[in-house]
C-alpha cells in the first residue's frame, strides 16, 4: 500500500512524497519521487539520490534545483528517507551524526541498531522494486547518487551492486568512513567492533580490495572550503584506491565551495548530464 | 553595521545572509543577497524578492533556484524578512496570516503595530539604500518580484514607487487585498478601519484609479491548482483594472500548478530573463 502524501506539478512532471510500510525496516517509511513529462508516456531511467546526516526524503526535491535537468533528460528523481524513525530505541534521536538521520545505508547487524536499520536492504531490495512495480521506471536503467553520509551510501551500495546500478556519482561523500570520527562512530554501533565487517561499508576499502571495481567511470565533486573535507570526507583516500583498482574517476575540486546545498545546487546538472549519458548508454 | 551570518560560494557567486538593526523597523532585521559573479568587476542590476506568508529571508534562496539565472544574467538577488520579529506586542505570533511572517508590506498606522510594522519604509528607504550602500549595485537598475503576499508587495511597492523600481513581476500575488480575507484581517488591523486609506495598498485599486500605472510590462505567472485563486488571490481584478488602465500586463495561467514553490521554481527563468531585458534597456 502506497499513500500519497502530496503531488505537486514541477517543470511539467509531478514532484511527489509518498509512505509505505516497509517489510526491511518494520515500520513506515517516507520517500519523495520525481517524475519526468516524459514518464507520461512510458517507463524512464531512475535516479536514486541518498541524502545526508539530518536530512528528510523532502530535503533534496527542495533545495538542489535537480528537477529541471531531470524534466530536460527524462529522468525520473527518488529520495529515500536518511533512516528509520521512531523505531522506540532509547537514545535513537540523542545524537545528530548517528540513530534518526543518519542511517548510513548500511544493514546494522548489532543489538538494538539491528532490528529496523537496515537501509541497504530497504533502498537496493525494497525500494527499487516498489518503484519499478508503483512507476514508470526502467528497471535495467538506475543510477544511484548522494551527498556527504548519502554520497557514502551511493558509492558503496553501486560498488556492492554494480549489477542493479549502472552509473554512480557524488558531491562531498565521506570516501573512508572507516577512518573518520562520523563512520568510526557509526560503525561501530551498527555493525560491532570487528573492523573486517566495516570495511564491507567503506567505499576506499571496496575499491582498494577490488572486490568490485564500477564498470563504468564515477564522477564526485568536492568544494575546498568544506569544513568536514580534511577530517571527515576524505576524497584522496578513493582517489588514490581508484587509481590502484584502474577504476576511472573524475574527482573535481572547486575552490571556495562549502558543503552545503548551495554548492550542489551549482553543480547539479553535470551530474544529471553525467547520468544521463551512463543510463542512456547501450 | 551590518552583521555576517553565513556566506556560501553558489554559481560562481557568492549567496549571504545578513542581520542590522532597522532604524524603520526599531529592531533587528535578516536578509539575504545573492551577488552573481559579474558583481566581483562592478555594479550591477538588483531584483528585489518579497516572500509570502510564514516565510523569511531563507525560502526563496533555497527554493526558487534562482541563483543560476541570476549568475547567468549579472543580477543580484535580495530577499528581506517577511516581517519584524519579536517585537514584544501581545499575540504577535498567534495567527500565521498576520503579525509575524505577515507584515503585508505596508506601514502600519494603527497602534500597536505602527510602532514596528513598516515593511514598506523599511524595504524601500532603508534596506534600498543599504544595498546601493553596501554591494556593488546599480541605483537606477532596481526591479522588484514576489510571491503571493509578497506578489502584493511587489505589485503595491512599484506602483506607489515607479520612480525607483523599473520592472515588476509576481508568482501567484494577492491582487485586490481589499476583497479577501488574508488582506480584510491585515488591513483591518495595521490600517485600522478606515477603507479609503487600504486602497493604498491594494494593487488593483491603485491600477484602477490609474493613479500611477507602471511605465513597463507586468508579468504575472499564476497556477490554476492553487486553493487560493479564487478566494484570495483574484488576478482576474487586477487583469481587468489593467485593461481599464491601458497597462500592458502578461498574465500566464498555468493548467496543474500549485501554490508552492515547484510552481515558482518551474518558472523562475522567465522571471529573472523578464526583468534582465526591462532592467539592461536604454
Amino acid at each position: 500500500m502506497l499513500e500519497r502524501l502530496s503531488e505537486h506539478a514541477c517543470f511539467g512532471g509531478l514532484q511527489g512524497f509518498y509512505r509505505h510500510t516497509s517489510s526491511q525496516i518494520g515500520l513506515p517509511m517516507q520517500f519523495s519521487v520525481y517524475q519526468p513529462p516524459q514518464a507520461q508516456h512510458g517507463p524512464v531511467p531512475v535516479l536514486f539520490y541518498l541524502a545526508g546526516l539530518t536530512c528528510t526524503e523532502e530535503t533534496f526535491m527542495i533545495k538542489a534545483g535537480a528537477q529541471r535537468f531531470a524534466a530536460q533528460h527524462g529522468i525520473m528523481l527518488v529520495a529515500p528517507d536518511t533512516s528509520p524513525r521512531q523505531t522506540g530505541i532509547s537514545g535513537e534521536a540523542d545524537n545528530w551524526d548517528f540513530g534518526t538521520g543518519a542511517g548510513f545505508y548500511l544493514d546494522a547487524t548489532a543489538a538494538p541498531w539491528s532490528a529496523h536499520f537496515r537501509m541497504e536492504s530497504y533502498i537496493v531490495h525494497e525500494l527499487r522494486q516498489l518503484i519499478l512495480d508503483q512507476f514508470p521506471a526502467q528497471p535495467d536503467r538506475l543510477g544511484l547518487f548522494g551527498h556527504s553520509m548519502g554520497g557514502h551510501g551511493a558509492l558503496v551500495l553501486a560498488l556492492r551492486h554494480p549489477d542493479l546500478f549502472r552509473s554512480v556519482s557524488a558531491f562531498a561523500p565521506i570516501c573512508a568512513p572507516m577512518r573518520c570520527s562520523w563512520g568510526q562512530k557509526a560503525f561501530s554501533r551498527y555493525l560491532g567492533d570487528d573492523t573486517t565487517t566495516w570495511q564491507q561499508y567503506d567505499a576506499s576499502e571496496l575499491m582498494r580490495k577490488r572486490q568490485a571495481p564500477f564498470p563504468r567511470g564515477i564522477l564526485i565533486d568536492q568544494g575546498l572550503s568544506d569544513k568536514f573535507l580534511q577530517v571527515q570526507l576524505m576524497p584522496e583516500q578513493f582517489e588514490s584506491a581508484c587509481n590502484a583498482a584502474q577504476q576511472p574517476l573524475t574527482l573535481r575540486r572547486h575552490v571556495g565551495y562549502d558543503h552545503g546545498y548551495y554548492f550542489i545546487a551549482s553543480f547539479i546538472e553535470d551530474h544529471i548530464a553525467f547520468h544521463q549519458a551512463q543510463l542512456s548508454a547501450a
